[in-house]
């Protein structure tokens, strides 16, 4: 047959980072054993941003990694920016990771008329190029059917479990959804503390004192044990904050605060210094700025996990097989 | 301008039906006050489908309503072909009604390798012809991103909460949800009820027999009053006649059960019959044929709904102010 | 530059199956000398089909085999799931074989306001996420066209004439087609047995008897002749029964039905063995139930051709060669 | 509710054409009665087609006529040109009209590594921006599936019929298929002609001199007969001559020949008229040249029947009904 | 024929307005006499936009204007939200309208590796839902072809023109482009002016000094005449403060500066003032902030060109006529 | 795992050539050291075209070339169609080669209601199969942007500019744009030959004689230099042919006439020849026939460049890096 035959059967990953969370990307480079390719990105005057690729990304298999922080919209506009030119360079495949996944939380009409962001994402990403996305614990499992194709779903729970394991007595603990919406972690959580009791927090109104808010309660039994507070991520902590004290009320001997996301908005370094909680435990996902940091809080890192599921799917490994026992 | 011009300003409704629960069908177009388009629809000998339309459908607005039941890929795979079918005969929209959204439980990968089935459903009526989709109670709110156009996503819940409001003494009630993933939709009840108790059944590995299955029990409290279980679905009444066993020995005074759509599959009348639940409340989505039917089982027509929906539609008012004040 | 370099050069073929034809892809696997891929497949109580892949598909070729048999929509609807699982599991290649194409008969519209399901099945399986589809002589070529990707037809015919090449004397048959839009492929039977005669039987309405239904007779010569009866499929063998009746009664010596696909559905074994037929030759691409078969049922295995094509494509091979000299 | 509202109801369609065939599109707009849309359109020296519509479109359900003679590729690019103007010129909907449809004969693959031409026409006017097509007695039936969306096939057999009635014998003919693949059409016309006999050409190898070509014969009766052969289609008219030559060999009275479509290529003209054909009936959908027509020739008018569907599909009437009785 | 036939012939033209230019909504509001939907739009804590509407989209003729202002990514993104709400609560239409669009100086790769942004937000707006985008002057005139759809494309020119020919001595005019890629406005310019004299400045390498940056030159001649330096938009006024001094420099009288697009980054009414210019003309595209403006500053608005040309879009009238004459 | 593993690692990269410039593909071919695929191209008698392919392509890279001379919508159509056929023929990836890019010119609307052809050429191939363009010199740099996929523009300037440097005295020279449109390029020419001066062309009315057409002047200095006039391409020679008058009035020494594309339409060969110029330089991207060339014509071999794209996108090298330092 006609033709020029090659074999030299070569595949070659690449590693780019927007810059939104330069650590992170520095951390997994590190782990992965790669250089970054070097990337020029800037903002014009107005605003728009420009970026290029220093060397070719032809027939690559190219993991671009951001992290959806505050600025957010512009670090999610730049990672489009930066699929779209991936695509154009002849990238051969592109991952798009999103340890946390922006507008995750907006991934059902509340009411009409609004907007569902999350799918929005996924269909901007598809768009622009991407033919997979890796992410961090979203806020639902169903936002992995968002997107037309490949979704890795990462699941930080395993490293915070055995983070937290070596924080506490396991046979006095219980763990506490700070929200009915999310019992289904806690429970995760609780199997993975050998069964512990669970509990949530429900909100409702004092139907004795019919115009005022809400009183919260603790559904289920924590006195005398250390309540687990677990969410997938901490934003202004207001609602965590008050988690924490109505757990205090209900008799639990003290609280450890375990989320994957650090969103850490203000005033949440301040609400969770003063809420009580003896240990306030995230990942790395999102970067935390110094002055966010306090001193009852723990970043885990998350790179780790992120370089070995960017080798499974580079080397067509399993991606499930790194959670085997985890779920 | 050349051209010819017509100012008719002509738009035409038309309403039709597949096989699978014709019942429902006649109540909606009786309620619409409009006849349904007549329709030649069976199975040639080795099981495909042929379906075709008595009538013009040319420019009109016309709705699709099949309900997914038993046999359920039948009568998906019909509604598929009657949307097919609508395209090609020039119809000027397609908004599929299905009461129930099959495969809707499969709305994410519970482990690595399984489809996501009720994405896949939403993108083969898309591809079919569909241009908005119309359902009842989703088993998840995100469902509706799955879809790549409008959802209107209709509410059982008031017409089931009139309803067992008046079976009840409300001051006395608690809402108790079969399962910790579920007790969202509980606390809208219970909020819907004027903030009443709320609870569930937790799953739980019994530590002290670790070889043993799993043990349930009520998280919240129950005692003394009517516990109302609520879901979206019973299937085969396994969870729920479970949860009605755990209430009563919680202390219940009695049970009532109340789900939007009535799967009933084998053995769910047997079960529920014997679980001890007062009365089981669930609409007529789909089709319950006299021999799953059980004395405590009252069954509420979802019809008026639908066509207060589909008139919503073709009259480009609001779906949502159906719902006003109801969430 | 940049990048970690593999230079592995792999590429891994796997073997998955639907549940509609367990023998036929056991005999494919065999032939290709491969496991298939471990697969769970079952229906839960209300008809819904949950599939899962026992082992990573990540990054290989994927051929996942359906026969599209009776209960035909629940098995399409299995096979697109399964896809849609592959897909997701990051699959490189998907090809989707059906031996038989479900719904290939309603390839076009007969008459306004029917769909054209055989094009609607392609669009289904390519937003499922199929790239190839692979099938053995569809009802009509023109079917090919209706998938947006590579097709690959396979032909039985050369299996089929060279097993009634042993069974006739070629100097003395007629090739008969049953029906006037069939006739394309009897002529490349005749061609194919070296320039035997050709017939069809015509439906005409009885002029003498306007208000009764048709009457068949053959338009060309079988008299003293073996009459070779082809066609693509046998249903339920009402057409293929009348026309040996038309052939013997037309003179010729006796009968022998060939056709690809024995779908043989009720009352197919009671009438063929009625008809007179000395023989009936189909293949395997659709399982045959043994209360299906009758004594002068001759079954051809039909997963050599299969392997030999699946590894063709895999090989980047030519399917083409696989039939040079067939048409 | 806030907006501004118009009740005027209005809809406006236009007639546009290509320069392919002038004087179909004036009868037709005089059938229609409205005026054509003025349109510029010219060849740049280098073959470029320039085109632009002189008056507004938007809002306008747009008719796009062009026939698909030769130069076949000009005219169709020169129609996706005007596609893509009416769609960047906001019509609401685009309806391209070809009366024959090019590269409709290339409708599979009649071997490897072949495109499938009239598939790739379907999407190149569906990505141009049209939303039906509408077509005159396509090659195949299956063409309609081609096309995502509406495709109004008319039918010219009814047409063409009635004419060849007044010109024969209807108790004393025979309907001829010169082709086996074509029979289908030829037994339609049976059937309109009251169950007239029916026969086709078989061509066959003559199995006594193997290096030559081939024998046709004429497989069931026209002896004593006046033979109507029928064909979508004459082209260079040697198939149709020979088929004239062989009915007179066998017997027949004379022939007429009926075809949709007369292409009419180089040496047609001569062809037909030495081949002793006593009629030959086409109809205008492609225009016929001054030095292509021949004394035999009898042309007639397809604009009756265009200008009925497109009134049909304007005012949202059916199309099917042009053919009640037809088929 | 069934169904319910309503001859309301309603159409409602909505206008929505992202947070960007709230002062031009409020303009094209009361030039089109039309009250805003109320919608609701706020940033979460961690920069997340929400958007919702106060009312009914369903059924209407919805156009969204933002300004694509600074942050040009958050404005960018929440008109993206606001059209993907919009398509979910059935809006009829969706026209974005962006006065500048946003990333329109990347409408090409410079280099190798970098992204095409216009290109890109083309896609991401046809993802999220829209039908038809409207801007004025795009920075090239092929950005119009980047959408998958109609495009009405205003040109402020006139408006621009009309205002500097009551400023200037229409035959001592030189029109100036302040770089060579966009002297073909400057061109239309001086066409508009009666015929003016053209120049550009040319930006050299002065050969006499190698290591040295550019010179810049007056290609053309101003002396004695007021030069008119036009531009699409001036951002931080670097460019043109140098041209303005280049063309006083070679003899200019004084020099006005007109263009559409008042970006004025900082430090733009810096330089612009210390220019030497006598007027710097601009329209409201985008929002002048007062620290922005400066005395020899003249903002013209661009209102009623909008509103006008929406009017044409809901009216189905002309959008080209808007300009005869004008190009 | 189960599954085939095969290790070969093997690409193959194919070349395909349509009709329209033969020559330039057995360069190609030469350049590369391969053999170009046998394929079977013709036309029918009505100017359908047909194609094969005589070897297997599965799996293959393929490039299919096409010089888009006249008749330049056939010569389109039939790479359209070898795209069709390749995609359905499983090729790997498909490069489409159109060294000069047919409708190039028409990549905006110019005025309402035009086609945007050069987009429309882009979505045709993207349809039919294309995963890739590449091409020379496009006539605007943003028609990259009209392809959604990755595209190689090569640029001919350096082949041109170094030839050109051989025949002038590079200090005395001056580069011209013969139009306000093209003076980007000129710019690039002169920085290329060390910042020479620039002029262009500038077409005015003359407000003299107000009803006659237009006068021609230069716009900057050539007097006494060498003038290069430099264009993308000479088509029919018009305004080339004006420019070198306009040059030699305004005092040019000589001048060398420098473009991309010989288009050369009737009767650009006499006119160029009358024109003045010293020398008329293009390169073979479209075919220049015996009777379309002249004394002062010279042709470059784009061939070279094109092959050594060819092998850097099928080497995963960098295109970008075949031009370091030309722009």
């Amino acid at each position: 047959m006609t033709g020029i035959v090659s074999t030299d059967g070569e595949r070659r990953l690449v590693l780019i980072s927007g810059r939104a969370h330069p650590q992170l990307a520095e951390d997994v480079a590190r782990e992965l054993g790669v250089e970054q390719v070097p990337t020029t990105a800037y903002d014009f005057a107005n605003g728009e941003i420009y970026v290029r690729f220093g060397e070719s990304v032809r027939g690559a298999d190219a993991f671009v990694l951001q992290s959806h922080t505050s600025p957010i919209n512009e670090w999610i506009m730049e990672q489009l920016l930066m699929v779209d030119a991936l695509k154009r360079a002849s990238a051969k495949t592109i991952t798009v990771i999103m340890p946390f996944y922006g507008y995750s939380r907006q991934d059902k009409k509340h009411r009409g008329r609004e907007p569902i962001s999350a799918r929005l994402m996924a269909d901007l990403f598809r768009t622009a190029g991407a033919d997979r996305l890796m992410s961090v614990d979203m806020h639902s499992a169903q936002t992995q059917g968002f997107f037309d194709g490949p979704v890795d779903h990462l699941w930080a729970m395993p490293l915070l479990v055995d983070y937290v394991r070596t924080r506490v007595d396991p046979t006095n603990v219980a763990v506490v959804s700070p929200d009915a919406g999310r019992i289904r972690v806690a429970e995760q959580w609780a199997a993975k503390l050998g069964g512990c009791p669970l509990a949530f927090i429900h909100k409702t109104r004092d139907i004795t004192r019919p115009n005022r808010a809400v009183a919260n309660r603790v559904v289920g039994d924590v006195e005398g044990r250390t309540a687990i507070l677990t969410d997938d991520l901490i934003d202004t902590g207001g609602t965590i904050a008050e988690a924490v004290r109505v757990c205090m009320a209900a008799g639990a001997k003290d609280v450890i605060v375990a989320a994957t996301h650090g969103v850490l908005s203000e005033p949440a370094a301040q609400r969770l210094t003063g809420s009580g909680a003896r240990e306030v435990v995230v990942t790395d996902t999102l970067p935390i700025a110094e002055e966010k940091k306090f001193d009852t809080l723990t970043v885990l890192s998350i790179a780790p996990l992120l370089a070995r599921a960017i080798r499974e799917v580079f080397d067509d490994g399993s991606v499930t097989s790194l959670f085997d026992g985890a779920s």
